[in-house]
């Protein structure tokens, strides 16, 4: 099985279109104000109802007729939606209401309004269900060999993790929570992730971003990665810190190529392989056909705002 | 005037929705089989069934009430069409029914169809009348100095450019045209435009691209541009070769920085600039408040079919 590069970034951007397929397959807008904020399927939106009727506290409006989901007007601040949707969460996990909540990952998502500012705080796993435009730093950790040759160090998933066990991943990437800044989730990722210590980490460099619009048999998944490139010493080897990787490998840049092809690596961080690929010239107008196309699905428009990335 | 780095960005991408702005403007699209493929004023269409009446040979047809523009079913090849617009194009041009035609460069544009087929070659003046979909390429020109600084060359354009005289550039930069591949055309305008020998052109490394929908007082500029960074020797210093260069400077990045801020840079060189900035670590998600909004207006997806670019 060998897939191109394009057929590689659609995997991960599969939804091109996320107005018509809400309509043609009846999904329900989470809005905010005036903007969408997120999307839910109709399946889970009658699960939340019903949740919703048996919990205490007024958490969501749901109006059937515009197909669209609301917090509660009750809720006037960005604490009081946090803490009233954390409860309702919670009692819907011990239901199994949503099959997201069965990956409890105690971490907090944020929800952006239009102007940046933060609508509200939600445990990571209903991401995908509430269909939150999420953010996340992927670093590629690369070494230069003194013949001149770069080599890439890969992980490999741990068997146990909960999303995508055993395929294959950027030597250290991990979502943006909690309230954490970019700069800061690098270095904590480094350090957790793979024992990359923070005066090395420190010299990771932001280059861009990857954008895009996946979906998954748990929900929809609109997001941003902020990218990194780190050149590591050639003494140094990744350690498995905290149990999320099984290994590491330094792969010649034609291994990772074949394994990006092979369709080995987690979508999102094949993508972030392509883009780094194409930023360091591996892929170029001349050797792949689909140039142009490739670069369309790595920077999807999002309908969702987010934030001011300096002030998270 | 000083400018922030997303207003440098939507001065370029400057038609965010281009259905809406043709729907509440009037203007006409040129489309080829189901495809949309140039957008053209209504103005520039009265001009245009003149000219056309007062033409021996059918070359267009245009329906009003669907506002369409679409090349006469009787020119059935692209060598036909390209023949056909050409010698429509040139009585036009005298008669100064355009006024884009005043800046004739004798160069020929593409217009590629949904599968990458060329369906004809315009003038390039015509281009932006057509509001076809274009592609160019632009280099980086970098100097690493012995101190670690890295400095860029720009090129200040001649004062009797057609387009954006006196204004700054990258130190080369081109539309690719006649059929020439984007590798070949890098080749050419090194050595037209900054007298880069082949050599030292060759070294220069693909980035990816920046792609944007422009306007101007002539039309629309849906354009992608192929980036390339080039590094030349401490040493080298580039000539005007061809006259379209009036000087070269050789700018610390903060010098760069602040051309691009204070509107000096034509505006598609300033965004290659940012584009420059962000893949290597210069505007970081630390140190620009509009760094995932800056991203959505360097690669805006165009609503017109490109190339397969290595078979151009």
């Amino acid at each position: 099985m060998s897939f191109s590069m394009l057929q590689v970034v659609k995997q991960c951007n599969s939804v091109t279109n996320a107005d018509s397929v809400a309509e043609s397959e009846g999904h329900y807008w989470l809005k905010h104000g005036g903007s969408k904020v997120g999307l839910v399927s109709a399946k889970d939106i009658t699960a939340l109802e019903q949740a919703c009727q048996e919990h205490e506290q007024a958490v969501f409006d749901i109006d059937h007729s515009t197909r669209t989901l609301r917090f509660s007007a009750s809720l006037a601040s960005q604490e009081s939606r946090s803490s009233a949707v954390a409860a309702l969460l919670t009692e819907m996990r011990a239901k199994q209401s949503w099959a997201s909540l069965l990956k409890w990952r105690d971490e907090l998502y944020p929800i952006y309004g239009s102007n940046g500012e933060l609508v509200a705080m939600v445990e990571r796993a209903a991401s995908y269900t509430f269909g939150i435009r999420t953010f996340g730093v992927h670093i590629n950790g690369i070494v230069q060999g003194s013949n001149g040759e770069t080599r890439m160090w890969v992980a490999k998933r741990s068997a146990t993790k909960q999303t995508w066990p055993g395929y294959l991943d950027q030597i250290v990437a991990g979502g943006i929570g909690n309230g954490m800044g970019a700069g800061e989730s690098v270095i904590k990722e480094c350090s957790e992730e793979a024992g990359i210590p923070e005066h090395l980490a420190r010299a990771a460099k932001s280059a861009g971003t990857v954008q895009y619009f996946a979906r998954s048999e748990l929900g929809f998944l609109p997001e941003t990665q902020l990218v990194y490139d780190l050149e590591l010493p050639q003494g140094f080897v990744p350690q498995p810190a905290d149990g999320e990787v099984q290994e590491f490998y330094l792969w010649t840049m034609d291994q990772v190529v074949d394994g990006v092809r092979q369709g080995l690596f987690k979508p999102n961080c094949a993508l972030c392989v392509v883009d780094f690929l194409v930023r360091h010239g591996y892929l170029t107008p001349e050797n792949e056909s689909d140039y142009l196309e490739i670069f369309d699905n790595m920077h999807c428009p999002l309908p969702f705002p987010g934030p001011i990335l300096n002030k998270m």
